[in-house]
């Protein structure tokens, strides 16, 4: 992976002025059992060791009703990557591929996205399997996985009920 | 779905000081057939209309090796949504729900995920099906969907081959 001041061979990044066409508000911070970016494996499984997705105390009531799911999933902010990447080399092999073609941290937003095992709920703490994220990662966004969840709200015109 | 105006019975939102923990950038746009937030469908099917998915120049270049993908996942800015609701009523009944249990736009960091089926790309547009968002809705990031999607970067120590 490229760090700020390493291109690898191929590897191209673009002059962009700072971002600012919207801002994330950090809701928690999630624990794991990595400290340092080479430990992180390189993609979740569900089967992996459990993480602690701690909420901020304003957000616990927010949670109300997440229980029910199995899989939830988690956003976070990979927050120590850069984000100037067009094309990436991943083997570091002089090949390239696109930006938009890896799940890489390096991207010009560097979100995650897992899908998890939610073991449990203690107080404010979600207790999950299948992260690959650093200790410390901040939260932005927990939401049932799409595929167990079914709207709330009534079906709107032209919708049938089981999409 | 709540206004920033309009509270429904039961509802609860949280006074916060205003988002500033990281900075989003946007990277294209997104065109679909939904003017008003009343006529989307609640959920994304991979047998919708096609939308396309319309990137700024700059990140044309990113998008090399993408076309290997059949469903890629997208995330977006969800720029009309509320962020301040801990507890919505989707039935508006005056039961509710935390927000961490719903797929609703309503939350602290509107960030909508979608997992679509590329149809083709055109230059810097990716013709998709399965979105639910908004015409114009802000384009965050590309990504292969992570089921089919094999990390390019050589295996790390205990990690085996077939995650």
């Amino acid at each position: 992976m490229s760090t700020a001041d390493d291109l690898r061979p191929g590897e191209r990044a673009i002059d962009t002025d700072p971002p600012g066409d919207a801002a994330l508000r950090f809701i928690g911070r999630i624990e794991t059992p990595w400290a340092r970016r080479e430990d992180c494996p390189r993609q979740g499984r569900l089967d992996g060791p459990e993480c602690r997705v701690v909420l901020d105390p304003a957000w616990h009531d927010a949670l109300e009703g997440l229980e029910a799911y199995d899989r939830i999933e988690l956003l976070y902010w990979l927050d120590r990557s850069r984000r100037d990447l067009v094309r990436q080399s991943p083997k570091n092999d002089g090949r390239t591929v696109g930006t938009f073609a890896l799940r890489s941290p390096v991207r010009p937003n560097p979100i995650g996205t897992s899908i998890v095992h939610l073991e449990r709920i203690e107080g404010g703490t979600l207790v999950v399997r299948g992260l690959d994220c650093l200790d410390g990662t901040p939260l932005i966004d927990v939401k049932p996985d799409r595929c167990a969840f079914t709207p709330l709200a009534p079906a709107k015109p032209g919708e049938d009920t089981a999409p």
